[in-house]
């Protein structure tokens, strides 16, 4: 036998196609072997939708590294393989091909299994064991070509879920024509992702184009004939029940970790439910690293658990591990940022940082501004409202929110400003690119700091 | 007489208004008068090429804060109001306006005189110590109104100058209809802003557009007949001649500081010839101000004393003078980050930081990517070069330049990363926003940081 590293990574998603692509450029050498239970290499989850609404020509479209882009790079990639049991001991993990098995050897494993849609309870969504017909979830590819299928007779949708997967749905949906409807058992849509007063300015723009119940659940489900479902829906709050037919309803509600071979071999899940990994993305077992969906890692600013769920920390999470299991050096900042984003129905959102309701340890201070994306004299300017938590005692800015124009890349400005712990009293001095057809002298990046300087420096002179 | 603050500003354009702003919101009963030489109060100069192209409808749009905004703001503005002398013993500025003189008493003075086109020395530009007929500048409404009769008659433009004004205006005249002609003296387009290689990306896609002349001088200007010029063209390497005709000329390169009533009352000028000033925006002379483009402050990065031509920088100098004058206390960072941004024909360009031929007392490593603004699988991503400089001893991020899709906004993530004097390490870390149809996992921002990480590990290596 050879002198070369051998890793193991178990699952091909962004994770682990990921941490198999940077452990190949740190070593040129080592035996990489990447075991996927399906039957498509790297693929963009995040895309599946855009591929149902059109906008990408075709699945395979998402297909990010080839099997012929494994070969080149020398990593054997093992497609519709289970992984059936690790052993810690000898250092095998054995898997199941067809009915066959084999035994693979590593001195570095990677977990990178994922997670899985949780369903909520509902009475009706179990068929024989498996989702009724015309209810969807949407995770995989095999995932979206059913509900591709399925629009082809289906009128009018339910999805269960106003997250970020919810929206994005609604809006490929409303594109395909059909009539959408959202239950959302929270108060609010966007829950984890914005704060209430911004997310009420995403509800009332997508209203415009689809009907959304907050505070209600999907409690029963009912095949009605071939195409058409009854679904009774219960208002939370005043437990009044309603019924509503759908030609397809699909379930987004969010997902929990994929962990039961990390279980297997003792690593240690956190209470969000994710293998607990550190900065340089191992777990508790020596030589086990795990990544992405399938972990818990901190909020840098909380320092509490947090559940990976974004596909940017997956993959800097896989860079961690392809880079450290390869005898690399490579440590992530001491905890996740949650810089996120999305689009639906011509608004784009973003945010970075805990939402006001996950911080409930600090006393922050919030401040919020509409402005234009250009100068007031120059038409054409586009709204952005901007929002940010300052922690009050230190002033350093803890968290920022996005609803408009070139909310994504603003709020990369605010990242970049948590990640390096900036007071509101010196971010505000930030020179800001200014053109007339661009930006305003004072972007709103400065005038919402502003906004939260001003009150903090009220509040002192009040005290 | 009362208590109240004298506060004296000379100038009304944005840093003159600025300042008288924040006076205002800092003291609301101090005296605060503005005197101007001119018949409008502060407009826009930047906006001047989007009036002259029809994206902003009159020149009247232009104005950011009315007459009426100042009255009811009770701010004295005295328009049509030349400053024949200031008397630093007796605290008075002495005014002329339309023969009229007065004294203004002040316990606060500050400084926003501007700066004036520059000239280059061309045979035949001025005549009656004026410019010659249909040769032009562009600074002010005058100036603009100028330029728009001249177009009537116009159908074909040499522009002297390809900096941002000089660009900005050949695509406007490009949209009006006219054969457009640049002529810089400088090796390369954009000189000031982009290093070589970015700004011949540049000048590849405008040269579709326009015609440019690099390394070549405008040496005489001869009237041909009432509506056209003959302009004699020179090589500044072969010393070849051409001459060329065209209907206008515009000169656009650059500007120098108004400085000559700062001088008479002992303010140091500096090396690049702006009023001296520091991060409270004063002058050496007690109570005595300046702001904008007649000052000169300091480079971030490299400590050099720099001339001030950026509205951004303007405004947030006058920031700091107003609140000061007014009994405030606000500081500017240390040193100007120039972040700056233009778009013309279609091309968004940005920079913060000073370009490379500024760093000559830095050991700079430099890297660059281009990418996309989407994930590769999904079409209608829009390519964006980015370049950043990086300090090789500390690591620390100096400078970024960026060409395409959303550039001013990327710049602004690299200006904060400037402002906290953040390493390439750290930064390659941060997480951007990612979602499909907005910006991949590893946006250009993390994959420039990328390059320059991997050129400094291997020059490690190989030391």
């Amino acid at each position: 036998m050879d002198q070369n590293t051998n890793i193991v990574i178990i699952g091909c998603g962004a994770g682990g196609g990921t941490a198999a692509q940077f452990a190949r450029k740190t070593d040129r050498k080592a035996h990489i072997t990447v075991i996927e239970q399906g039957a498509y290499p790297q693929y963009s989850k995040c895309g599946l939708p855009y591929v149902i609404s059109g906008e990408i020509p075709s699945f395979n479209h998402l297909i990010e590294f080839s099997e012929e882009w494994f070969q080149k790079e020398r990593i054997e990639l093992l497609l519709k393989t289970q992984v059936q049991k690790i052993d810690i001991h000898t250092r095998t993990v054995e898997t199941k091909n067809c009915g066959k098995k084999n035994n693979i050897y590593y001195d570095k494993l990677i977990i990178a299994t994922g997670a899985q849609p949780t369903i909520p309870p509902i009475q009706g969504i179990y068929h024989d064991n498996r989702l009724a017909k015309n209810v969807f979830v949407l995770r995989t590819i095999d995932h979206g070509k059913q509900i591709l299928q399925a629009l082809y007779n289906a009128r009018k949708a339910i999805i269960v879920g106003a997250g970020l997967i919810g929206l994005e749905l609604a809006d490929t949906l409303v594109k395909k024509g059909l009539q959408v409807t959202v239950v959302e058992a929270l108060p609010t849509i966007l829950a984890t992702n914005l704060d209430e007063d911004l997310s009420n300015l995403v509800l009332q723009h997508i209203t415009q184009k689809i009907t959304v119940y907050t505070n209600h659940m999907v409690t029963t489900v009912k095949q009605e004939n071939d195409v058409s479902i009854e679904v009774v829906l219960k208002n939370r709050i005043t437990n009044e029940e309603q019924k509503l037919n759908t030609d397809i309803l699909i379930i987004a509600t969010g997902c929990r970790p994929e962990t039961s071979l990390a279980q297997q071999i003792g690593c240690k899940i956190g209470k969000t439910g994710g293998i607990i990994v550190n900065e340089r993305s191992e777990t508790n077992v020596s030589d086990v690293y795990a990544v992405g969906d399938c972990t818990e890692y901190r909020d840098f600013v909380t320092r509490e658990p947090i559940c990976i769920g974004l596909g940017s920390i997956v993959v800097r999470q896989a860079i961690a591990a392809g880079i450290n299991a390869a005898g690399g050096n490579y440590q992530l900042p001491k905890g996740v940022l949650l810089t996120r984003t999305s689009t639906f129905f011509d608004i784009e959102i973003a945010g970075v940082g805990p939402i006001h309701d996950a911080l409930k340890n600090k006393t922050v201070i919030s401040g919020k501004f509409t402005g234009s994306s250009r100068p007031e004299y120059f038409p054409g300017g586009k709204p952005i409202t901007l929002k940010i938590l300052v922690d009050d005692r230190t002033g350093v800015i803890v968290s920022s929110q996005a609803v408009g124009e070139n909310a994504a890349q603003r709020i990369n400005v605010f990242a970049s400003a948590i990640l390096r712990e900036t007071t509101v009293e010196e971010f505000r001095k930030l020179e800001t690119a200014y053109a007339p057809p661009i930006a305003p002298t004072l972007d709103v990046i400065t005038l919402v700091c502003d906004v939260v300087s001003l009150k903090r420096n009220r509040k002192k002179l009040t005290a």
